[in-house]
């Protein structure tokens, strides 16, 4: 997607905004996972959660995306979703910084109704 | 597998045995998955319920099978597996106990070292 050059310091922001927002991610759905679990009462309630195991097994796989190609659209994607803020960014360059934000008033322009 | 004759009493009779060992058989799935999912504390724990849910049911799917072809064979696994008192099953003609004790005893036989 972009062909940006990454300092070693920028590449340690990334990757600690990136686990830290895995980390938010994975713990938001470990508590959802563990009130379904604790209330299913019948045998298809407990079989909806493979379903829903797999559905959230397989967004997580998409939207972490480590690759410094994909970083800026994956780091506009995860502030969208309140799993990463955007001060976790800070030390990236400008020009990256403002990729995002452009991905991200893209995003919001085109939920917009 | 059998060309059995089943009358109305013995078909309740053994659709009732059947329900009660499904039950069983699910409570004690219930009881272990939800045992599991409270006790997960990583994502990789999580995640591995997916594949615990989807044997589980396979192996549900594959045990509980009524057709009554099927159903002396099922019942012997049934017993076999704890899921299902043979006292449940009285009032089943002799043949049919009789069918169900032999595959019972072979299965006995060919489990032993």
């Amino acid at each position: 997607m972009f062909d940006l050059k990454w300092s070693a310091a920028e590449k340690k922001v990334a990757r600690r905004a990136f686990e830290v927002a895995l980390d938010a991610a994975l713990a938001g759905i470990m508590a959802e996972f563990k009130a379904k679990a604790a209330a299913a009462q019948t045998a298809s309630e407990m079989w909806a959660l493979e379903d829903y195991l797999r559905r959230r097994r397989r967004e997580i796989d998409e939207r972490f995306d480590y690759r410094y190609s994909q970083l800026p659209f994956v780091f506009a994607c995860l502030i969208r979703d309140g799993h990463l803020d955007e001060t976790r960014l800070a030390g990236l360059s400008d020009d990256k910084l403002e990729i995002i934000r452009n991905f991200l008033s893209r995003m919001s322009a085109s939920s917009s109704p």
